[in-house]
């Protein structure tokens, strides 16, 4: 076997690795090397590679024989940088033995801090430090978390921890609260007493020979790799098992030795801001674990700069330092030792939406980065949160249960269990959530007059879910604790009973149902975000469109950058004040005679609906689709919604029930829709081209250029495409001709049935353009009706059967193969063709970088969704 | 433009087609041809080909320039061979011209008789015949028929036509009942007078002129190419409009010149025995339209050797020689003139499938086509006829209904419109039709008792037809005009009333329902079937399972030649009897331990299923599927019974409904079922495993060798198969190692939703079998519920949007594609992987040629199809 190299120093003058081998030296090795080679304060040290851990595992938890020496050697260049011996009771070098993988894994494995003490050495460190108790504080310390970690000393039965026994009957004994104010006389009795629990529960005595103790601790992190918790973490997180895991051993330092010490953390620039000032907080005399306890309040981080002024600005310029190496915003750990300042780790910090904008946007004016580094600096999903109002961070939940977070927003509002409350409601001025069991389409104006939907049932693409998300709406949806009893006016939630009229508030970014009225903030688009924006738009090669289905959202969707719309329902016009009523007509009538006269009735308000929509978006494209649901959708469901249709048709209850029942379907995801009703009742999509055309020739006068798409929706034969197609074109040609005016329109359709994309060359041949219907197709590619998935998808994504939600990411793996092949077949028939997205997926993030990848020409989401799309859009561009 | 052939005569001594031909001279042209070639007498004549019609519509209705003399040549030609002449009033040759596509297209086209008379050549034909009213008589029908079909003489509005007004004046005048009773002088006179309408109707004379008359004939028949009717036909049967028609002209001959004439048609065979034997009619002294008119009664063809025995003599070795030449029994038209015989057409001869397999078998016999070629004369959908009862041809049938002819074969019986009613008339000897708006497993029980299944919603693949075809029970589903009444116990059709108990009958084959009780006979299966399965199963690759679900089945199957069980519906188990209460049980079950308890009650009624199979299949595969339905499949849907289950359950029927809502579904065909049930409920699948394994050891110890197959239903994803594979082994092991016996198995999966065609590269990693489930994957391809399209797909079929219903013949250009895509990619990985297809196609000729084709191992296909499938195995073979 060739010589191998396993163990790489870091500290100062000498460091072997950076910050480039994170898959040899872990995450946190490659971070203290990388410091170690900027020339910062870090406490030397070394890494023991990741080639060690998988060598370990493959050689029956042997270590390779060249690592003996290696780390011997790596040991003895710390002790020359520290000017400190391991094992010398004059000047002992103590270490801190820790894991680090690729990915970070919190708290998976195993740590052991003080490595290197015995009974002799502690004498030395009490020299050296002058502080009895400080050092038999930090003996205790080690001997307990070896005991536990590596010899294995675990309580056992119904037992608390065995040194936390005899810690808590010391204290007793002298009558004190906490550990600090035991004297050292004590705290050297309790190591005593650490030791003989040791021995006589493990038959072994506690190792005094430090190197015996750095093995031991080594031993301890690689075992930890295969510990039942780590494999299912990365189980969980998908991490290979073969990854394996480095070991850092690192010279201690403290920042508990006096009044010349400290510890902290800090960010360079505020996390909830982005504002470019030092942002953290510090404890004088404390250890690390000291501020996250919470004992004592910690200072803000500027106050160290009055309190140890030339540390502090050391401190400030390793910050700045490390910000213009990594080019980004840091989180840091420090440790003050006798007025030293010293390094323990430093990594990208997590900031907000708000903070991830404006350092993005301030770091690329700044040329600390370019402007396409300032565009991948930003999770797309996470503008969700500036784009709508959310609840005071401070303010306090009362938590009732959690559904799904199925349109992003806070809202609070008096409960009402039906849409016609809701409207009234509204119209009095009050704020309503409306709660459901479910919601269907004929709640549209309940769910509009709403501040926000909550429902117990459905998904992240239920009704409920898709038109909130729509309208802008907060909505949580799926929330099965609710018992909703719609006869008592009330729901039981966490043993708690909510009555109509109580105040709730839902947060749709949580999932959050909670008792009262938090208090929310409103979104707020900063320049920052405009300006970003801007960039965005500069670099990607996709366009976003909207799905809009009415002149106000196509208002707001065009505010938010939209570039035409992608999907325009217009079923969901047929719901809105009496139209529902002429819809009902059509579909009570025998005959196409009478069909034809309800159609009649409704074309106007159809036509009205599209010269708003086309005025909205004067100059770009419109893709409308024909009618798409099962009639029986226009139905009313209950009883009392059946006899008022009954009375205002002039037909008998029963009459009302048959019609129902003899629209039924088994399965109507398959059932009786899409173009297969225009192919049945070709006078519904008639009336409907008419409309369009109508509107177009109508807004044209006014000097409004409409660029109607029309969609033909489910098509799976080339024949059904082509009927249609030449009925579109019929009608368009008579409109025309009767008013003699011209107007142009494309004539395509959504790609949402597998076989259509199969035959997607054949389809091409009458399709001018393609829209991938990928809710549809999704549901249809996996057999999974999203009205029902709920049964099981969640477990199947617990269990990583699924990566995602495939309504919520597109399944690039199989669904995906559909988006290829339909785009490359439809594209060989006809050059060119211009191929969308308008399922939900088009407004999430990986599934656009895939469309880009496709090739699409663009996507498009919900209004609410368009500067996320953008951003999504220009990433993609950016990474490919 | 090249100098071109437009015109091919034929009859004695020159004949320039020949059969091979059929695109250029239509199909009744190139066979006048062949006869002629084959020295036959066939009246001579010529044929224009279709390429004339081709150029025709291509040229603004004109012909080209060579034709006129190339026509005039051919009438030469004719007139030496007949040795009369065309115009001649001294002797005369009459032509008939009529239409002939490639593909015969009855009735749509027209044709023009006795060509060639005026005023003057009638007299020639008088002196030539001896026979004035044969003279006239066959002027007037020319006269009527030119007025109407070249000249265009309709009746307009209500009027009847008005030549047959004249002649029925005429006879009311003479006062006689039939045309033939009229002497010449009145027919003489009708003549005038129908020259006389046409010349006032149409302001223009009927033409004296033969040629102009045959123009006149040819052009009407290229224009009736392009007739509504013709085209309305051609896409009805998807004919290319641009095939276009040829035309012949031939001469007339007269069987009804005195009594040495006759005309008559034959078969070479008894077209519905297949028995060697000349079969059929002739009349003395006739025409050919008074054989069909029936006002006369024809002879049988074996009288004529007594009346005629030289002409009889000539016939029977023109019809060996017809039958040694075409290789196949011939369907004959003639015509004997003053002693001498003509033969005017031979074709294939229609026949039954009884006759199909003893001629196809005899004639291999006889060397007169090979073992192959019989193997291809039969067409497999037809033996469907032969295993099954059917209805006396003779009988009267009173059809009040037709329905969907959904599982074949003849039944009748007493109307009961619930299971258990059948079941109880069953038990007392009744013979009983079930009739039921659709059925569910409920009902299994019934359908078993009963005669025949009678349905009024659902399609080919619903649950009634699935179920029926099954079990060899004759079924018609989906008759939407019958009105149940449950409540009434009664059903309407046709403006009748059924009654509980009343008599009906039901055709599986023709979806006909009947008032009554029809006699019918039992299938025989004869000599020569058994002979040409033993042929077939020498030519297949492909091997023939079949879908059986019971010890029953699974004989019944072996009987017909099954190699094997290609698809066990466990879930078919789970209704009989008792067990319906455990599987509630268990599906009431709040928790694991409960199910547990529940099912097993279940599993030593599973495992002696499995053992009765094991043993019918003794040596062959039998490839079980787990658990597939949603749960809420076993509960009960209607308020009696779910009443029943409360009592036995001890819960209140509240319970059993609310229970019910909980697991409703909106799309249960992509709900919580299949291995999605076994991954949330693992127990269940745990049961099935062990009690499979546990049937294997138990049969092995009788020298039973079991082959069990466990198939994994509705998978999408790899992890899901992954999971449940681990599961199947880990329970295999523990029951092995407990019985202390080793059995083998394999582990496989259905390829049923389009995701796990797409990614079969990874499914074949964990899958030791495919098995394509084309009913799931057909609905999921198109997005169509089997149980909801039939409100479209007959539509689709109809208008042609469909060539058939993807749910009787497999979609093979999308549907198919995944087949072909699953195999190749699950093969990549797993090398000769074993890949078979349990849908309802396995049965469908084209698809299991199609199945060939793709390279599968096996189809799969109910009891009473697995002949037929053996049959299309081997045709696939021969053709490939």
């Amino acid at each position: 076997m060739a010589k191998q190299k396993y163990v790489y120093i870091f500290g100062a003058q000498k460091t072997e690795g950076d910050a480039t081998q994170r898959n040899l030296l872990g995450g946190k090795g490659a971070n203290l090397a990388e410091m170690s080679n900027l020339g910062l304060p870090v406490p030397a040290g070394f890494t023991i590679s990741t080639d060690v851990c998988t060598y370990y595992y493959n050689h029956g938890e042997k270590y390779p024989p060249q690592l003996r020496a290696q780390v011997l050697a790596a040991i003895r260049s710390v002790e020359k940088k520290m000017g400190a011996t391991f094992g010398d009771p004059k000047n002992p070098l103590l270490l801190s033995v820790r894991s680090g993988a690729r990915v970070s894994m919190p708290g998976m494995m195993e740590t052991v801090l003080n490595l290197g003490l015995n009974d002799q050495i502690v004498e030395g460190l009490i020299a050296l430090s002058g502080d009895a108790r400080f050092a038999y504080d930090v003996y205790r310390r080690f001997i307990q978390m070896y005991g536990d970690v590596v010899m294995g000393l675990r309580p056992e039965g119904k037992e608390i921890d065995p040194f936390e026994a005899l810690l808590e009957k010391k204290k007793h004994q002298r009558g004190v609260e906490i550990d600090s104010d035991l004297p050292a006389e004590d705290l050297k009795d309790l190591c005593q007493q650490f030791k003989t629990v040791i021995r006589k529960r493990l038959r072994r005595p506690f190792p005094e020979d430090p190197e015996e103790q750095l093995w031991g601790a080594v031993g301890a992190v690689f075992g930890s790799w295969q510990g039942a918790r780590a494999i299912r973490y990365r189980e969980l997180e998908r991490i290979p098992h073969g990854w394996g895991t480095a070991v850092n051993v690192q010279s201690m330092v403290y920042g508990n030795m006096g009044d010349d010490c400290a510890t902290g953390v800090a960010f360079t620039r505020d996390p909830s801001t982005g504002k470019r000032e030092l942002y953290g907080e510090f404890l004088i005399n404390a250890q690390g674990e000291d501020v996250v306890a919470g004992i004592r309040t910690p200072e803000p981080v500027s106050k160290l700069k009055r309190k140890m002024p030339k540390v502090y600005a050391e401190f400030e310029k390793v910050c700045a330092n490390l910000e213009r190496h990594y080019k980004d915003m840091q989180d840091l750990e420090f440790t003050i030792q006798k007025g030293k300042l010293w390094m323990l780790q430093t990594r990208s910090g997590k900031r907000t939406a708000a903070a991830a904008v404006k350092t993005a946007v301030d770091m690329a004016r700044e040329r600390l980065i370019t402007q396409k580094e300032a565009l991948l600096r930003v999770s797309p999903a996470d503008l969700d949160q500036l784009l709508h109002p959310s609840f005071d961070a401070k303010a306090k939940r009362d938590v009732i249960g959690v559904g799904l977070p199925a349109s992003p927003g806070a809202a609070s509002g008096k409960v009402v269990f039906n849409a016609e409350e809701a409207e009234a409601e509204a119209a009095k001025g009050e704020r309503v959530i409306l709660v459901r069991i479910e919601t269907s389409p004929e709640d549209i104006g309940g769910m509009h007059a709403a501040q926000g939907i909550l429902t117990a049932r459905g998904g992240m693409t239920s009704h409920a879910a898709v038109v909130a998300r729509g309208m802008g709406k907060c909505c949580v949806a799926g929330c099965g604790s609710l018992a909703i009893d719609y006869g008592k006016d009330l729901f039981k939630a966490n043993g708690k009973t909510i009555k109509r009229g109580d105040w709730v508030s839902i947060d749709g970014s949580s999932g959050e149902v909670m008792l009262g009225q938090v208090p929310t903030q409103e979104a707020s688009f900063t320049k920052e975000f405009s300006e970003l924006m801007k960039w965005a738009d500069r670099e990607r090669r996709l366009k976003v469109r909207t799905n809009a289905d009415s002149p106000h959202d196509s208002d707001v969707a065009r505010k938010f950058g939209a570039e035409g719309i992608g999907l325009c329902r217009t079923e969901h016009m047929f719901f809105e004040g009496d139209r529902i009523d002429a819809v009902r007509e059509m579909i009570l009538s025998g005959d196409e005679a009478g069909r034809r006269k309800a159609l009649k009735k409704l074309k106007p308000m159809q036509r009205r609906d599209f010269e708003g929509i086309f005025k909205a978006m004067n100059g770009l494209p419109v893709t409308i689709r024909l009618l798409d649901p099962p009639l029986h959708e226009f139905l009313p469901h209950e009883a009392p919604q059946q006899k008022e249709m009954a009375q205002k048709m002039g037909i008998s209850v029963q009459n009302v029930r048959q019609l129902i029942d003899s629209l039924h379907e088994f399965n109507p995801m398959l059932g009786h829709r899409g173009c297969r009703l225009g192919i049945t009742f070709p006078e519904i999509y008639e009336m409907q081209v008419e409309a369009i055309i109508e509107a177009a020739i109508n807004v044209k006068k006014k000097k409004i250029k409409a660029l109607p798409e029309i969609m033909i929706p489910l098509v799976g034969t080339v024949a059904e495409l082509g009927m249609l197609k030449a009925m579109t074109n019929r009608v368009a040609a008579e409109v025309q001709a009767k008013k003699k005016t011209k107007v142009s329109y494309l004539v395509g359709t959504m790609i949402e049935i597998p076989r259509a994309a199969l035959i997607a060359d054949q389809i091409a041949q009458e399709a001018e353009f393609f829209s991938f219907g990928t809710n549809d197709l999704t549901q249809l590619t996996f057999g999974y009706s999203r009205d029902d998935a709920g049964k099981f998808l969640p477990i199947y994504v617990e269990q990583g059967i699924l990566p995602d939600d495939p309504f919520q990411a597109l399944d690039q793996e199989g669904t995906g193969q559909l988006l290829q092949m339909g785009t490359e077949r439809g594209r060989k028939t006809r050059k060119g063709l211009k191929v969308g997205i308008c399922g939900e997926h088009g407004g999430d993030p990986s599934s656009i970088e895939f469309c880009h990848g496709v090739g699409f020409d663009y996507v498009s989401c919900s209004p609410f969704r368009v500067p996320i799309a953008r951003l999504a859009a220009a990433q993609a561009s950016l990474k490919s």
